[in-house]
């Protein structure tokens, strides 16, 4: 749960036949929340990164395809809208499917897309069971951009075993890298743990090996999308994170729920990379800050391969990666 | 040299007893050159970094020495204050004892502190032309922060090899890391790129690792003190890059000036590592862009060790790491 005052929030959530939503570019200056009731209006949503961080894309695209059935529009073509909008993030398909297949048996459409987000809720908070296991009293974490409560409905999936530790009892100390461009670790990750008084730092992207090797007991990173393989896709960053961490001998976690998990990629090589605009690193906050005449190139993610993963902690337990292949068929 | 409008710049210079110095902070926005005429004024211009990169700072406390012997301050208190100012960069220590046993051998003052920094322009053309030969027609080359003009006076030490196989006709493309906090990656080594129309891209720090994985054929950054292992420190970011170089086989080089060169620090454990205000990251342009109540760690460099390095290109040719005691004791 996000807190806000004195109520809690979830990233995105029903209310009668309308979709509301915390607007996370505005975070933390403002909170803000907008309500939605066209699937068209989510796609927009998923695209501007109102929402952001894979489940929590689930989450709002499966709300999307309940607006959809509720205004009555053509459902494969909101399907098709919705899943144009973002390539990389994995649940983005899963759950448009999900939902898909719900309302061909005939679900209420709210009904299911709570369902949907509800799981993913429950997933989060058994990746923050198993993954606590792994935490010892006094660790010291480094995390990478926003795998919290706002990208996956609620609890997190990286931060979810930071909080189920911190939560009963352990001592910790969380190193949050900002994540350039869109400094989600700072302006998204550090706003969760303050809130919840969890002793953290933000770090600057490029110092992360110098704190790695300071001392770091573990990292822990979320993931957009899972090959069969074990090569996974996450936020632009993550991969020089797990070299360095294999480098210096550092336990490298990957939390997500199977849904995260895409069956039909066979490696890394088969994972689509998003280009963002170049606005997003040459501009701040609406005004330029890089010279005239320059340009960037931003890609959105990047892919990590399997042997730089110690495990990927999931909701069915911490996997080797070369389990993965054994979960597939599996209903869960 | 730095063009602005018709005229060509150094980054600092003297002009009768006023030393000149362009103010860093503003670029690219705006060019704005400083007149200095007391040593203290220097001193504050090192620390809040008007004036930049190793070489450069070198440079400035050599003219700050100038000034204290032309104003008739305390030589002794002044070396001190100068060197006080910040801890990391060898050229500092290494400009205000030249300038020390200049003054004493009875040398004019200004004319001491500009064959010092006429020294370094022709040691950083030197580097330029060494560094060119490890330069194919083609080649991808990746650079962070500002070891460029603005950094040494004038052409460079990452840059110069850069700029000297440009202008021989190579054709290149240049990776630039923006390097966060400050963005002298992109604020400053965009801008001399763009200058001379070479063509490059900005990055985000995070990046490095999947651009180097797509394809970069060497990777030179400065250094602002090498020890005699040649371990060395340099802009924070540094390490994680060469770590990520040698994981991807691609050749690290550290371009730097002999005086850049610690022959009194055994190794990278002994070089202090100069830790900034937090406000560095957690503020853009005078406005704070983390949630409030959460803090920041800011080391401003990092040591690489020697391991990583292919090799120094400095002005006598490029050295392995392990050449550099050969070098102690040789007068230069």
């Amino acid at each position: 749960m996000m807190e806000h005052g004195t109520r809690e929030y979830q990233a995105v959530w029903m209310e009668g036949s309308k979709l509301m939503m915390i607007d996370q570019r505005l975070l933390p200056e403002r909170f803000e929340v907008i309500e939605l009731t066209r699937a068209s209006e989510v796609g927009s949503a998923i695209k501007d990164m109102t929402v952001r961080g894979a489940p929590a894309i689930g989450a709002a695209a499966a709300y999307g395809m309940a607006l959809a059935a509720l205004q009555g529009d053509d459902l494969r073509e909101s399907a098709e809208m919705l899943k144009s909008q973002r390539p990389t993030a994995h649940d983005l398909f899963y759950a448009v499917d999900f939902m898909v297949e719900a309302l061909k048996r005939g679900e209420e459409p709210a009904k299911a897309a709570s369902r949907y987000a509800n799981q993913i809720v429950e997933k989060c908070r058994l990746i923050g069971m198993n993954g606590a296991l792994l935490i010892k009293d006094g660790d010291r974490i480094m995390t990478h951009c926003n795998a919290g409560a706002l990208a996956t409905v609620d609890y997190g999936t990286a931060l979810a075993p930071i909080r189920v530790a911190w939560r009963g009892g352990k001592k910790l100390f969380v190193y949050v890298s900002e994540t350039r461009p869109r400094l989600q670790g700072m302006r998204l990750t550090a706003y969760e743990l303050r809130n919840e008084e969890i002793p953290h730092a933000i770090i600057v992207d490029g110092a992360s090996g110098h704190f790695m090797r300071k001392g770091v007991d573990l990292v822990i990173v979320g993931a957009d999308r899972v090959a069969l393989n074990g090569d996974f896709a996450n936020k632009i960053g993550t991969f020089e994170k797990a070299v360095l961490a294999k480098e210096m001998g550092i336990p490298f976690y990957v939390a997500a729920p199977i849904s995260t998990f895409d069956f039909n990629t066979e490696s890394g090589k088969d994972i689509v990379i998003e280009d963002r605009d170049e606005d997003e690193v040459l501009m701040m906050d609406g005004k330029r800050i890089a010279p005239a005449g320059c340009s960037a190139l931003n890609p959105s993610f990047d892919m990590t391969p399997a042997k730089y993963v110690t495990g990927f902690i999931t909701e069915i337990g911490v996997l080797d990666p070369d389990q993965i292949t054994r979960v597939k068929g599996a209903r869960i």
